[in-house]
């Protein structure tokens, strides 16, 4: 019966798209929303609530990080969008036994992140709640011929990561369970860790873009679920070469390589971009940015996403949204 | 010791302040945050954390209340800034067993409200979390020379309000307890309660003010704590008289003057405006404005806020901002 129907039945992806029905179909769909402002510029809207024992918890991440990465997932929102922040709101839901120094060090890690991108706190709410609730709003500014949406792929386009994949979580297994990766040296342990705690969003190769058609978003949810929604609102499909899927050395040296592609497909809050565009423009795109960045893969007019092992080791993988997280589901 | 300091030890306005300490000075102390953008108008920003069972709860407010109240607190930041909307987002934490249909009530109140002041829902998250917590950013435009703000009253300035005081508190008071309040006839009860389910903010007004300086701010915690609050920050002081202060009809008919000053003064979540600007303007905008809006008193260059009775039948009465809430006493 629809009347007895719980948030946890009908699942995150089901109570999305009943939610998006009391917003204009014009601001959803992607990173971030986007507004006409009376200058020409867009304003460009992201907002993420993120609560205790469910988005972070005391284990693996102290005060500081759980600031640093509230800020980082709704920057990298912005810098999926193109757009330059101008500014975040906090509201702060807390229960009254939480330490003052704890909420000062969170204050420290958002700022910090800020800061790194040259922006700042302009406002925000505290309220009592009897769980820590973390909720941010960030919005920056985009010219409407430079912003990167969703759905504007075309076959053809190159994939253009920014960096490595896989790290985030690896730094999280390493948190979770401090027995594991004996083995790892401290540098290489300390590596995936800081991934994990203190992420970086692409802010810093806006200005490295080309002035061409760019489509993307961020790989906040996996690599797999960007190139997956990606491909969905674009109307196209898409080859990924597994093994130009960058990865840290410290994980390669550490995990088993399936392990570690799974955790760069699905592991998540990696916080890199996930751009396509033509193969030349990638190219020198990829040349400029140096680093981790590397084309991944091909825009393609197949109605499937495969993951294309050239060396034959493993069988081709099919993508498909429900390998990506479901936050609603009861484990 | 400082390091065993929780929040409920240290109060609302204590954490508050170690909060701002990691803001830059220049956008906190108003309603809203307020950013300069490249087109010359201000960008205006506030945010409300909203936990169930602290600041709503199903005996007095079903879900579509709720939603139109979220709504309506963040529009009145807006107006309490002389801005106009250009739109919210909705970061929503619901545990898994709350109704769809719930959810979908919440959201018709939240567009339901938005629909009248011609503004829209323009993106927003969804995540798991174990109490409902609804967290709400609105963000509005401004002229530079109409923004208003709370610390430039001036001795002399006549303080106006825009409507009603203690209505949203006599409503509330309904709810809460369903035996009271049998001698009203049906449409004074539903005045009141329509008053706390459903309140206006009162961007409407904004068209009707003079191009002169206006200080002010909105009476969501309370008149007094909105008077206290611009004499604070504009360092004077005021003096009101008790008789001029609106109080509904309905309210009048069922409380004692006592109660309904009490609740008038201190009940708070009346979303009315509380505007310092000079008196010839502001009887002229009180004859635009209608309705309920009346001069209350007079900015003064003393250092106390005075509610004064000039019938004399209660004594003055000396307004401190301890008298207003204190979100995280353990009461």
């Amino acid at each position: 019966m629809s009347d007895s129907l719980t948030v946890q039945n009908l699942g995150e992806q089901g109570l999305l798209k009943r939610v998006q029905s009391f917003c204009p179909s014009t601001v959803v769909g992607d990173d971030a929303a986007v507004l006409p402002t009376e200058s020409g510029m867009l304003l460009v809207v992201t907002s993420d609530v993120l609560v205790d024992r469910v988005h972070f918890s005391n284990q693996t991440t102290p005060p500081e990080s759980v600031g640093w990465r509230s800020a980082a997932a709704n920057l990298s929102d912005l810098a999926a969008m193109g757009a330059s922040p101008l500014g975040i709101t906090v509201g702060l839901g807390l229960p009254g036994e939480v330490l003052v120094s704890w909420v000062e060090d969170l204050y420290r890690g958002i700022t910090g992140c800020l800061q790194k991108y040259g922006t700042v706190i302009v406002g925000g709410d505290l309220c009592r709640s009897p769980v820590i609730t973390v909720a941010i709003t960030a919005f920056g500014q985009v010219d409407p011929t430079r912003v990167i949406r969703r759905a504007t792929a075309q076959p053809g386009d190159a994939i253009l990561v920014t960096g490595f994949h896989g790290s985030s979580r690896a730094g999280l297994e390493l948190l979770l369970h401090p027995e594991l990766g004996q083995e790892l040296s401290q540098d290489d342990r300390i590596s995936l860790i800081q991934a994990h705690q203190y992420p970086n969003p692409r802010l810093d190769i806006l200005p490295s873009l080309p002035e061409t058609r760019i489509s993307g978003m961020d790989s906040s949810d996996g690599l797999a679920d960007a190139i997956v929604q990606i491909c969905r609102a674009s109307g196209v499909g898409a080859r990924l070469d597994r093994q130009k899927i960058p990865i840290h050395p410290a994980l390669k040296r550490w995990a088993s390589s399936e392990k570690a592609m799974k955790w760069a497909l699905y592991g998540g809050e990696d916080f890199e971009l996930v751009l396509c565009l033509q193969r030349s423009a990638a190219q020198k795109l990829v040349e400029r940015l140096g680093g981790a960045a590397a084309i991944v893969g091909t825009i393609t007019s197949d109605s499937d996403i495969r993951v294309i092992d050239f060396t034959q080791e493993t069988p081709d993988e099919i993508l498909t949204l429900e390998q990506g997280f479901q936050h609603f589901s009861s484990d």
